[in-house]
């Protein structure tokens, strides 16, 4: 198969962190008999730089005519980077925001998982973590407050600003619906969570994806209201399969369940639209602090193009080989400086690229 | 000193718990020598049962000629309850948001702190939980997407829900002064949170309480955005004074960091306008599972009836019995069944009143 891969180094520790999962994505070419391109995207801060924009229409361009897209992370430190002198919608933030509407990427899918090797990591205590977790978080990417309308205005000398929040049934469903697929490839369990007791598109929320579970008779569904979900992820995280929420929700409870896990440079995303197409980045940040001194871990960048495979191109033996080398790697000792703990052997971004590889 | 109290017992648990903390409450009277009056109030599921909506204008007229409002907790279990099967401005909620509106009580205060003798409970590690926490969260609490408008509509048969966030400056600035002020009496630290790189209310936000802060040079000021802090409640509590934030974000934050003390039992709020007068009440809910049965734990409405002395009435010496005595209950081993653990002595909700009582 021939695999047309766009690739976002972005900032930071993104070109790093990329670079070893292409490392790892040419080793599972080479051993499965696959060949790739890969078309190179400037997008946040890198595109800045060069075109003192976050994204392009040739960026989009790029993107759209790839299968899928691997991106490292974007922006930068806000205290110190000149990026951050520009106005919001010329900061990297933007860029990344503007990509997912501009490819109508409204599925992201955030999986929180510990690892019995990294189980040391999770911030809760043994009673609560030996339970195990592991979790997928369905956070809409393209609706909400984040593409409402929004306003400042001043009148009578006194500013006001305003954030619009909306959805309509077609957003909520197609979300709905990946979800629930989802969860039937799981242990078919659905929690939807939203704030029905104030919010009228909560209200909406709620009935739609009621409407959805219809079709999914073998899935339990129920719905957490979205400050309980808060409580429930530090009190009971094994309680949760699959997690389903709005946009602005998600971006939080997808962090605190990240965090949760302990072991943030371990956690994979992947944001999909209703083709086969999609973008894969970590879950974490650019980390512009460690950036270019080869100590960032790049597993979860290598995870998200495991997800690639799997979503994208339907290769779930080559998903399941990267899959199987991280685990494999973790069990031989092997670990990054965020993830080390006594009795393991520390390697840098870089070895740990070839550690994967070798294990493909 | 007369104290006019407004007393809401409110649903579930609520008559149980406001009748212990009445029961200090008198105890304090006695000792210090004040005479209270007490007027009932009828508010969210006990009015409905009563008026047939969750909130009348004799009710919110009976809180106003109070100096300060006691109340217990509102609501029931939406999956049994009858209220729960009225319109979503009939329900038992939709009092709670009325009359903080209608009393603009826009400060809501909740503490979040990890008691010595409880610290068993927190689900954090005890690396991470040995460094104690002790937290203010200021919440805004008559703004943002709980007051705009909203509306559902349908178009061409397609459903669409709106809500809308708006904040102006005068209602950032006066929640951003009382942050501040309850800082210099802490520990001088603000960590204000928003979410800067998306929302515009956000951006106005951070501007408004970087102008507030230039009166308070003695005060540390950060930001944070939402899904950082977020994690940051769960990988380093003991980091924040007073976290500073609007609504939406105050509820799920404020509800992660009473989760995050293992103890919601034991958390009070208030909330306050810009006047002396206050409501106050248990961080927690009104728990209808465990109703009627003695069972409940009444120091978390003990203590808000605490913060009501100190903030409403400006009786410290007394809110400072009312606070050493739980200290003190605790110390001498007596636990409801909510916090209990080995070695220490089970009691109901109404022995936990008197045993407070007594050590007044
Ligand atoms: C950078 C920011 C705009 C973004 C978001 O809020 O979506 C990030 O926090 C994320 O979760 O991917
Ligand atoms: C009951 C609900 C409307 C309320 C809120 O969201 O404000 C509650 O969660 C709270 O935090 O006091």
């Amino acid at each position: 198969m021939e695999l047309h891969i766009g690739c976002i180094p972005g900032d930071g520790i993104g070109p790093e962190i990329v670079g070893e999962a292409r490392k790892v994505l040419d080793r599972v070419a080479e051993k499965f008999g696959h060949t790739i391109q890969y078309t190179e995207i400037l997008l946040g801060g890198a595109s800045i730089d060069v075109h003192g924009v976050p994204l392009t229409e040739e960026a989009i361009e790029a993107a759209k005519s790839s299968d899928a897209v691997l991106m490292g992370s974007i922006g930068g430190d806000a205290n110190t980077s000149p990026w951050y002198k520009l106005p919001p919608q010329k900061r990297p933030e933007a860029g990344l925001l503007a990509i997912r509407k501009a490819l109508g990427l409204f599925a992201n899918l955030r999986p929180a998982v510990l690892y019995d090797e990294l189980a040391g990591a999770c911030p809760l205590k043994e009673e609560i973590s030996k339970a195990g977790f592991d979790m997928m978080i369905m956070r809409e990417l393209t609706g909400g407050l984040y593409f409402g309308e929004r306003k400042t205005t001043v009148e009578n000398g006194v500013r006001t600003a305003v954030d619009t929040l909306t959805y309509n049934e077609n957003e909520i469903r197609r979300i709905a619906i990946k979800a629930f697929d989802i969860a039937m490839k799981r242990r078919k369990k659905v929690t939807s969570v939203d704030k029905a007791n104030v919010l009228d598109s909560s209200r909406l929320w709620r009935d739609v994806v009621n409407e959805v579970a219809k079709d999914y008779p073998q899935v339990e569904l129920s719905h957490m209201l979205v400050d309980n979900c808060a409580m429930q992820l530090v009190k009971d995280p094994a309680q949760f399969d699959v997690i389903l929420t709005e946009n602005m929700f998600g971006d939080i409870l997808s962090d605190e369940a990240s965090m949760v896990t302990g072991s943030i440079g371990m956690l994979a995303s992947a944001s999909l639209n209703d083709t086969s197409f999609g973008l894969y980045e970590p879950s974490h940040g650019s980390a512009p602090d460690i950036a270019g001194k080869d100590i960032a871990n790049p597993i979860a960048t290598i995870l998200s193009a495991s997800m690639m495979l799997r979503y994208s191109f339907d290769l779930s033996a080559e998903a399941d080989a990267v899959d199987n080398a991280v685990k494999q790697v973790l069990k031989d000792g092997y670990r990054t400086s965020d993830i080390m703990s006594e009795g393991c052997k520390k390697v840098g971004c870089r070895e740990m690229g070839t550690l994967l590889a070798e294990r493909i």
